[in-house]
């Protein structure tokens, strides 16, 4: 994989998921992105935090990105407590194409299912 | 506008907006790409045709973008017959931002209640 551009997985740390979350306490969002920084990623695979992908009703949510090939994904519905494991291996998967596109069938099924958005590739 | 970075406005062609459509008939997310084809763009932005943004539960849906430093946007449930007026509108306040932020009043209220997502520039 060392000749593919590198990938980008954005975590909105923002996310409340609808919950009434207190002040000063933590947020869904903020513990899923510490729920995968606690992970392995895959070569290439950079995790980053950012503020509100703007799917506040279908959260948490994550976006991933890499390079001008690649399509842009937003996946959302994702629990901090239970998808951080499936959330790195269909990350090292579109990691693992040139084009961001995994064949349908290798892609988690939360993926398939949860599929909020996805963004032409820069160059197309 | 002559120093910002040209616009994309993105439009997915194959939405049926869940509707049944006949074989050969005319799909609801090519109708209005052909209502937007009709419309003069402001300055710098380029109307493009795409396939399938995976937005297909709550289309019509356009993506716009334009370089590295502005944020893109997913808008959704667009129809075909109503709003391509207002999507032009849209767009070019969008074409006249450095990093595509909309003051929030000053968006077209559909924008304000249909963004699907919105995803971070490339450099932030």
């Amino acid at each position: 994989m060392a000749d593919l551009p590198p990938v980008e997985l954005l975590v909105c740390v923002k996310c409340r998921r609808e919950l009434d979350v207190p002040e000063g306490g933590t947020r869904p969002g903020e513990a899923l992105h510490a729920e995968l920084a606690n992970r392995t990623m895959s070569e290439g695979v950079t995790l980053k935090a950012v503020e509100c992908l703007s799917n506040c009703s279908s959260g948490c949510s994550v976006a991933v990105r890499g390079g001008a090939q690649r399509w842009t994904y937003v996946y959302g519905n994702l629990m901090e407590d239970r998808d951080a494991d499936m959330v790195v291996d269909g990350i090292s998967k579109y990691a693992a194409t040139a084009d961001g596109i995994v064949p349908w069938r290798e892609r988690p099924e939360h993926f398939r299912k949860n599929c909020i958005a996805r963004i032409p590739p820069q160059e197309f």
